[in-house]
């Protein structure tokens, strides 16, 4: 056993398994409380291992788990120090928000690869941007978005989405949450103030809709989608569903089902939230059309780019039936007069230049790939599980035995240092048990040697 | 009287002195109209002025002021064509949100010199930004804001505002008026549904508070500032003031009416909105420091980069009272789950590099030679006339004489062309006539023009 004089470090501290997890939390902890002030030089990877007794690879991953955190800098001549952003309250806040500890790998559902964000091209976009925009461009922003972004869109929603809908009828949105929280708002300021949600569903936009209405009322999902018939028994008027692809299922909702929906909304007077949310990702099978298209005055149609480019962007869109339009135009006015002017001119700049369709068929191969990574590895490791939900988007569903507790399995998970949602985080009524396993920012290897431990841990690996 | 084949315009159809904005209207309703096709190139101004027999000037300012919409785009050839975002749809839309169908020059108040935005600079951070971000930063966000952001907000409060706040307790916003919209909802929430403003002050403000609170209360402003009397005689518990530069009289909350209303807000249980607008822009006075350190937690204290970058930027922040701080942070949560990343990385990037504060002395210069000539014009063209709010900001005030109606006197400007806002504009009660004149965006000649054009128009000039 040895140690280093570089903060004291003992190994001897580590979990067996976890040296890793245990580097990062140590100088985590030491820059949050001052002990490595920004602009501190750190030992390289070579000294503070052999200090340590540790396998190189050990530091290094360290190391750059906290570089993207943002708390340490790597320098060109390949230095590390603490960044100077890093300051004490900082750290200490990314200590706290930190969700898992020790959590070597997260494949929770909900994020594309991140480090597949086309930096070049937005850059490219900005520079055109920055070299055409007027001042009225730089001024008081539309509240509805921009008009070049809403003509972008409204192009490329046609021929991507099947949706139509002219420019003016298109609101900018801070992702699906900014549409979620406007249209809440005006319903309940209507009088709507229940609306019905999937079960399981989106736990994310249930507490959306959760901080701003009265009551939501879970709807069963079965093999055809949302149990129409279910959402008819319920006092709501309004329904939020997932119709391509639903979330965390991944079933489509079936023909029958979406005239039900819409013949539900006209009987009832009642309005559907279409969430869109990762459409353009399918890998098997025919591209499924929004319901929009169905009843434009009954349903909303609501995305974003956040499973395409980044939720950083917070950038999405709302198509609305035409009596909540002007209210939805006027609230987002009295919330904070629209989103930025330049991000939305560098999106029309990256619809209109075709830069986003080639971005997004690249990432689709890469998805795709790990994919089949991840059903590989399930198939692999845990021999007994049925997976659903794989030819679309950017998680899959893994069904565990029935007597099993998928919250137990994920805490174990946590406990080795993988971050998988069970899916009764996700469900208001009991039912079955299973895993949410987001594969988008994972190579194959990630995914494998996550799957085998969630296996080895959980006892439902042959292995 | 000639014409020319080119969209068959007449100029016999144009008002005498407002061929400018004749021609301006005319060929933004062919581009509304679809006569002239995203991409048409327009006649050289040369050629279109011999058809038209006026001044090329007149040529070249009408595609000048259609290119500053983003209708026509110059190329780097000189040749002038329709912008290919300029659809039918967006075109017809500007034609209806401008406000005075052929204003010449608009001289209202609250914009800085957008022509000025440091597009190099930001290019620069931005790239920087995406260079060196990580996933963690392109993913969701915070909803507070990046921390880099507040930290660098943190010091520059410090430095230039006197006001002392953690980072952990400043919370990004969209623009003043995100803060005010997520204030006015948090007090409502808790049962405080009324708020006292400034009589005269910002209409805009005025108008964000009233969608959401039941009642506002004017209160009248005089040479100290607001009458603090008068504001404890409403049954008000919160008061929105611009303390170092009240809009939009230009006056300074006394220090004896500052220790009145901080002593109003104890007594009351009462918090204080400090609107610190413009407060970077001063010219033959001291700083007045922000009201908030004198008791931060009765103060709210709410800015932005709206004067000093651009509006559109949706940059601004809120400093609140810890009792309030959590409720702000979650109903930003609930709203849209904050602003978007790239943009705050790039602004914490612009205040650390010191580009934010070099930037800012250009400007303070700028629209400090700009004042002396609005000043200096309105002494030549509407001599009876007072001068106020001149130290500071980037409007000021013109008192009229008394008898005169100034809503009148902007009607009468804005037919030849001059948007300006009356006093009255921006008053609860009645009271003594005025204009506020916008310098910010204006050089001195065009300054000169448009007061000229206000003081024979309004027979208030001796000329």
């Amino acid at each position: 056993m040895t140690g280093s004089d570089f903060l004291h470090l003992d190994p001897g501290d580590a979990p067996p398994r976890g040296r890793t997890a245990w580097l990062v939390q140590e100088l985590r902890e030491a820059i949050a409380g001052g002990a490595l002030a920004p602009g501190t030089r750190l030992p390289a990877s070579r000294v503070l291992a052999g200090d340590l007794s540790v396998a190189r690879g050990t530091v290094v991953e360290a190391y750059r788990r906290l570089a993207e955190e943002g708390l340490l800098i790597t320098n060109r001549g390949g230095g590390t120090e603490v960044a100077r952003f890093a300051s004490a309250p900082a750290a200490r806040e990314a200590l706290e928000a930190e969700p898992p500890p020790r959590a070597l790998l997260n494949i929770s559902a909900g994020v594309p690869d991140l480090s597949a964000f086309p930096r070049a091209a937005w850059l490219r976009a900005e520079r055109r941007v920055l070299s055409t925009a007027t001042s009225h461009d730089l001024g008081y922003t539309d509240p509805q978005g921009v008009p070049q972004l809403r003509a972008a869109l409204a192009r490329w929603l046609a021929r991507s989405r099947g949706v139509t809908a002219a420019p003016e009828r298109i609101i900018v949105t801070a992702g699906v949450t900014g549409a979620l929280s406007l249209l809440a708002q005006v319903l309940r300021d209507r009088g709507v103030a229940e609306c019905a949600t999937e079960d399981p569903g989106a736990e994310g936009n249930r507490r959306i809709l959760g901080y701003w209405l009265d009551a939501l009322h879970p709807i069963p999902v079965g093999q055809d989608g949302m149990d129409v018939a279910a959402l008819a028994r319920t006092g709501a008027r309004a329904v939020l569903v997932t119709p391509a692809h639903q979330f965390p299922t991944g079933v489509v909702l079936s023909p029958a089902r979406r005239r039900e929906l819409i013949a539900w909304a006209e009987r009832r007077n009642g309005i559907v939230i279409e969430d869109d949310y990762d459409s353009e990702y399918r890998y098997d099978r025919a591209p499924v059309r929004a319901l929009h298209a169905a009843a434009p005055e009954r349903i909303v149609h609501v995305s974003s780019l956040s499973k395409v480019l980044a939720p950083g962007l917070r950038a999405g869109w709302m198509i609305a039936p035409a009596c909540l339009h002007e209210e939805l135009v006027r609230k987002r006015w009295a919330t904070d007069q629209g989103s930025p002017a330049l991000p939305q001119l560098a999106l029309a700049e990256l619809i209109d230049t075709g830069v986003l369709e080639r971005h997004l068929r690249g990432l689709r191969l890469r998805h795709r790939e790990r994919r089949d990574a991840a059903v590989a590895a399930i198939r692999h490791h845990l021999p007994g599980c049925r997976v659903e939900g794989i030819a679309a988007g950017l998680h899959l569903l893994v069904w565990l035995p029935g007597h099993v507790d998928d919250t137990a399995v994920a805490a174990r998970a946590e406990e080795a240092g993988i971050a998988v949602q069970p899916l009764s985080a996700h469900r208001h009524a009991p039912g079955p048990p299973g895993l949410i396993i987001g594969y988008g920012p994972h190579p194959a290897a990630r995914l494998d040697a996550a799957i085998q431990t969630i296996g080895s841990r959980s006892g439902l690996s042959s292995a």
